[in-house]
């Protein structure tokens, strides 16, 4: 087995692509993947996350869907990362098996928020039954308080995690307090751990505290450009990378004065990528055309530093 | 066919009953039942709710379970509702379509949580594509804001719902909004709807209003004395029924302070029915020994109504 | 000194009139009074509240207004309460010693709100200092959870609160929580405490349990219709109790979803009462005209029931 | 008159010195200044604002206070912010122009919070009243969403300020919307607002996309450390920047577990400088003795980057 390479820089929450009539489409992934590769140099996705509607798939999508990208993605991406997480403890189980079963390079956990925990023992308690299904595949907690209402901060969550979850890898962080962030990252050094952020809009202020990277909707069409970010910031060239957050910046704050949602990145894709993502399922509504018109618009009138 | 009886009175929200080793028990849904009519004098059920830790379970789990309370409770309870409410449409539909095979006299679905319907064509749309399923099963609207964050006023659903969803019935209603609901009842009065009280602690409020009925966990354990309450209201003897008020918010007001949800429950039902409720699944955690004792003891202590 | 008269049935929440450029109008006060008592049949008033906008003046404003108040109630209306709550403690110290100066016959308390007490001990502590500046004056504490975000349970608040506060006299409760509000009437009856409603729209609701009258905004003008609602509560005659409440409640629905606040109230008891009310301050702006225009609609539409 | 120095850097919002039976303590405001100054290396102050416990005080307290931050920091401090906000419109247009007239270098004013301004109309509306009592003196809006519910964006509230407000200069920023004062930054540019971060945990992100400086109640005690941070960041070294963020971070993440609030501060600032600060005002409750202990011997035990 080759040794796991560390990962880093920029993971795309994966859209689920659908047919008009509301299935999952499985023919576009492998058109997908291409496209991520070659045209926004993103090596790594997070499959059935809140973006790809995960849980508003059935167990059974769910499955046929991560198989899909484990197979279109050999030996194109670097990292499959499956998101395993239910309401129901024992689908999450079956569906972290599954995930060790095809061999995915991860498994991603979001804290069940129906009966939500409310301290680190019950919340340690659920991921581990999880994760004892899958212990060879390296597991991430998927934090994103906003929509799941479960505030445990993550830097009380790391303490001790590898006596209870030894195959514990990471963070997708989806949450604004960046205390928390900076003190997970200063006291997890020896561990390390990835902490991949995943409030797109303000990565750079992550990065300056040290995140290893992000997963997120926008780099499906956006990863490119933000990839010149993470490369002037390496340099480091405050002022050029600034400049590109500033700019997928202006693009979300219209979009999100217009109403963003999986259903309208759905649509930016497709008019971006080409490939069509199709309908959102319900609950979600489709975008209307007067914002796929408006959102196109902007995009196109945004001028991005020369030399790109 | 015989004519549908209508729905009134109290509905108990079922538990599910668990081995210690947290799988489903269906073993003693017959001794449940029979626990219902005979001490509670309560004859219709919601099964797979809130309490019922529905959405904790397997969509498996939970067909296997309506079926038993489905035939168990044949010739002996009035109603059972089966909540197939789900964060996935098809698995609801499939839910949906189950439940009318085995024959439920009712479906209830719960909003979608995670993407919330943020109007009421949303939430209508993802409503009428569950109820579609099941064209011939009353169907329930199962209203729970504190609990999905879905906050479209009830009297604003029902306005037009029979165009959209046929088996429309009613409402399980567990919020606070007593304005919302007696616009509901003064509104609907010629289309016969039920609208079903789901606040336990106050249902004396929405009696005083018109609601029909009750739906709740503390039926299963204080049933009888609620009952009761129905009774002295119906009269009306308003200073009667306010005792038994009082005198179920006491205790309810007691467990409240030590943390009181469906893991507590759980625990009440064991020791007030001689029934083993077993243990809540994950996330949720036990009841301490320390909660059963002092719930025990504040519910012996209460001293009900001569007479009763 | 003739002995205090338990305040019972209707307290209208007053507001502030003011002249077209944003003084307070005192001129209109003497008038106000007689409208209250001859038309509405209220003679107590609840001065500097939320609907008064209370907050918005400064402290002289609300001692002239209060004075203005006590002055031309005199002989006319049997409570003037003054609330004198306020972000600065002494300036609710100065606020209570005047209301006590100028004989009102009770004062009331906000909770603080820009930090907020987050137990009994911090919450009472503040009360209390403000309370032992008029120890002689009936003291009521104002609680508004929706609009201090102060949640401190009013059943705990009470338990040994004479001992800390002498004068206490009761509580405006303008939450939906009625278990609370059960709890306290039902373990404070040799107290003689009094507990007034403060959500109008479901005063049915909280007198079923026991609630000894309401204060609030719509009995400025809807004071008569409720008043003829407690009256067919106490024969008990529900039905026609229910009636008022779905008629009022039909009026409140509809102008909530236009957008109704204390700048609308003061609209409503222009074109109801004749007496100018005048615009709101900053931050409240005026209503619309179309706000006024549908809203007289609506009140007009309402066909009382008869007898009235 | 002298050009206006531009301001940059740290602004220390300032603690309200009491005495022991809670009076404001003017005595100690020279000794406050000169600590500041000599051993922070902070020369600008914010005053009567949320540290300062500003809407805890009446309004002479308030003036009494700015005169004497005015008087002793003439030809010591740069900048001498009163914070002027109030619930009342009048009180607030009071204080402006109290501290026009005593020669403040700039004014505040925090968002009403009782009756919340919804939109930008209404609160400009607001905040122009105010500044226009004071229009020669530089207007800063003060934005603390967290604490007024006022969720306004800032840069939508920027869009065309100066054609309502000529004096704005502007904000403090203490929210964690950070693609809004990212936005803000950006589209300004030629415009020279300030923009003061305000959430001090998180202050080397803010500075990563552009923030001018910061105010906040940390720079009492940690001002010193606080500004090797910006002078890191100014090099650009990153990694010395991120070792100061995470030792700040570390000293507030350890009280804020332990309850940290003005109360906590005010007992933080007295064993750091020796200056009494003395008791908050209520509702605050003064800090513990072993939260005193624990926060004391935290900070001592945090080991600072060499040549520090």
């Amino acid at each position: 087995m080759t040794p796991r390479k560390k990962l880093q820089g920029l993971v795309a929450a994966t859209i689920t692509p659908m047919t008009p009539d509301g299935q999952v489409n499985l023919l576009v992934i492998r058109q997908y993947v291409d496209y991520l590769v070659s045209k926004q140099n993103v090596k790594n996705v997070f499959v059935n996350g809140t973006t790809g509607e995960g849980l508003s798939l059935s167990i059974q999508e769910r499955k046929r869907l991560a198989e899909e990208w484990v197979c279109q993605g050999k030996d194109k991406l670097d990292h499959v990362i499956i998101q395993v997480g239910a309401l129901s403890l024992p689908e999450s189980q079956e569906l972290a098996r599954h995930a060790a079963a095809i061999g995915a390079s991860g498994i991603a956990v979001i804290a069940p928020f129906f009966f939500k925990p409310t301290n680190k023992d019950e919340l340690i308690a659920f991921l581990e039954k999880v994760a004892s299904e899958a212990p060879a595949v390296p597991f991430y907690y998927y934090h994103i308080p906003p929509l799941t209402g479960v505030k445990i901060r993550i830097e009380e969550l790391l303490d001790g995690i590898k006596e209870r979850i030894p195959s514990f890898q990471g963070v997708k962080f989806s949450s604004t307090d960046l205390l928390d962030l900076a003190q997970c990252i200063n006291k997890n050094k020896r561990e390390q751990f990835e902490f991949l952020y995943g409030v797109d809009e303000q990565l750079l202020s992550a990065l300056a505290i040290g995140a290893d990277g992000a997963v997120g909707s926008t780099y499906n069409y956006l990863g490119g450009k933000t990839n010149l970010m993470l490369q002037a910031f390496a340099k480091p060239d405050l002022a050029l990378a600034r400049k590109y957050q500033f700019l997928t910046g202006e693009f979300l704050n219209f979009v999100i004065k217009l109403g963003f949602g999986v259903a309208q990145t759905k649509a930016v894709m497709t008019f971006v990528s080409g490939i069509p993502m199709g309908p959102p399922r319900l609950p979600l509504i489709a975008a209307s055309e007067e914002f796929i018109v408006k959102a196109k618009a902007k995009l196109d009138s945004i001028v991005w530093p020369k030399g790109d």
